[in-house]
């Protein structure tokens, strides 16, 4: 099968949205960026063995990627328009592939992204998805605007990715975890949401903002670093599920909200005279100085790819 | 060193534009669409061993990388925006690092494509790049449109890109090319050009464009395929470099120009009432009818990663 066969068969079935003027098929693709608003973009690659397991499943490697490019959009508060995927094969294996393009569908569904365009190559299974939203001009949310006196917020709970991840890398064997926190767990590393709507609610709002990608303490350093300011975390306060808690006990469970990447949450920081969004929580607050304070002393890096 | 200091280091400087409103350093880049105008994009991986041979310099994998990507901008009759890079890398190599740097900035400021964002990742030596472009609602130029009666034109000279890769790959040794000769054939393959400007000077005139980097006969498809028309290419008009013909003789120059991958020339149909554009020469004609025919028989497909 040639590679344009594999791009029609697979990946051109959901190109078609509000914004989108030319989808798969022409040199690139167009889309409407509306009056008034600023085109937003961010890439994001994720390699097999790295990023996932070799062996996740097909469906859950492509939501996966897609829902780790959109949450860019959710920090920063735009709304989607559309993505380009640019996928790297080994072999052409149609199972797998189908597999693939159930799991493109579903996040191209949930996230509001319809597929615009793409590349397809052949080499070790490597994916990356550029995501492109809008924003009114001006309006969008960074990681700089953090000042003392704020609170500093996060959404969902916190350490779920992780411990999903170390359970699928067979590290959580000797645990008893009941049968729905299992899937529960396992889904929040394989399908994570992306904060998308709640990044919307927050434009005017929140005062900086970011996704937890690579962990919490890391990635409150670069609004901390960003801002000029500095972040005080309480961990009595992180939101933890009841599954994540249950699995592995307190001690564990807070270092896994500490610094387990990819929860896809979104960390923000608020003027206490606004109201807290749904399913929010505040975690610390905004002080004058830098980096960040937290009363557990535990290894502050995120996960980083050249360390 | 770390991602993100790579990052840093070596990406960020330029990463200033015109519509560049927010680069590198956040979530995710904002860019300035002007009022009256779409956005075009377009994704386009380079994989090492694949798109490019191994010890490619990694200033020219960087500048070819670039290029290819743009050209789809071209053809569209865009003019560029803004780029992302997506790097995979087996190891960090400060002096290839620096190199690639250097090659990215050169490719940057010839195609005035801003680096905005990007991602690197650990694994085998891959490149995605992402262009993004505009052009005024409705004007951008597709491979549909041609019609019978006009004329079928190319911009430059065509198979010198697929020359200097065989050079690349050992396969010309027993040729005596001069040096002269070999440096521009060599350039053609590792520093094409891309052609934003000719593809801005057809908006309006031309009826149907395309960037040739399948090869011709292959490209010349997809036009007669959208357009609903038949293509009639007569191969003693076909533009050669004198490079390519006093290189290896008038019948294998004609194979490559009509079938050699690379060129990153634009094919386009002509109305007769337009005026060819400088640089440009008639191939050919539009018909009713389908599919590509040519007096010379040769084998029709251009270069496909899967077959």
């Amino acid at each position: 099968m040639s590679e344009f066969a594999i791009i029609t068969q697979y990946f051109s079935s959901f190109g078609a949205g509000a914004n989108v003027l030319l989808s798969v098929g022409d040199d690139a693709a167009a889309l409407r960026v509306d009056e008034g608003c600023e085109l937003i973009v961010s890439t994001d690659t994720s390699v097999a063995g790295v990023h996932f397991p070799d062996d996740l499943f097909p469906e859950d490697i492509a939501y996966k990627a897609v829902a780790a490019a959109a949450s860019d959009l959710a920090a920063m508060g735009a709304s989607p328009l559309g993505m380009t995927l640019a996928i790297s094969l080994p072999e052409h294996d149609a199972l797998w592939l189908h597999g693939f393009s159930q799991g493109l569908a579903a996040a191209s569904r949930d996230f509001d992204l319809p597929l615009v365009g793409g590349d397809t190559t052949r080499g070790l299974l490597s994916i990356t998805v550029t995501v492109m939203g809008q924003c009114a001009t001006g309006q969008k949310l960074l990681r700089s605007g953090a000042s003392a006196g704020e609170l500093l917020c996060v959404s969902g709970t916190l350490g779920d990715s992780a411990l999903g991840l170390s359970m699928l890398q067979g590290k959580e064997r000797g645990l008893d975890i009941d049968f729905e926190d299992q899937e529960f767990l396992l889904s929040r590393f394989s399908r994570p949401a992306s904060r998308i709507s709640l990044g919307l609610s927050l434009l005017g709002q929140a005062t900086s903002c970011i996704d937890i990608s690579d962990g919490l303490l890391a990635d409150a350093a670069h609004i901390a670093d960003a801002s000029g300011c500095k972040l005080v975390i309480d961990s009595a306060r992180l939101p933890m599920s009841e599954a994540l808690a249950a699995s592995i006990g307190r001690d564990r469970a807070l270092a896994f909200a500490l610094t387990g990447g990819e929860d896809f949450e979104l960390l923000f920081s608020l003027p206490e005279s606004k109201s807290l969004p749904d399913g929010c929580t505040i975690i610390g607050r905004v002080e004058a100085g830098e980096g960040v304070v937290c009363d557990q002393v535990l290894e502050k890096d995120g996960y980083d790819h050249f360390h």
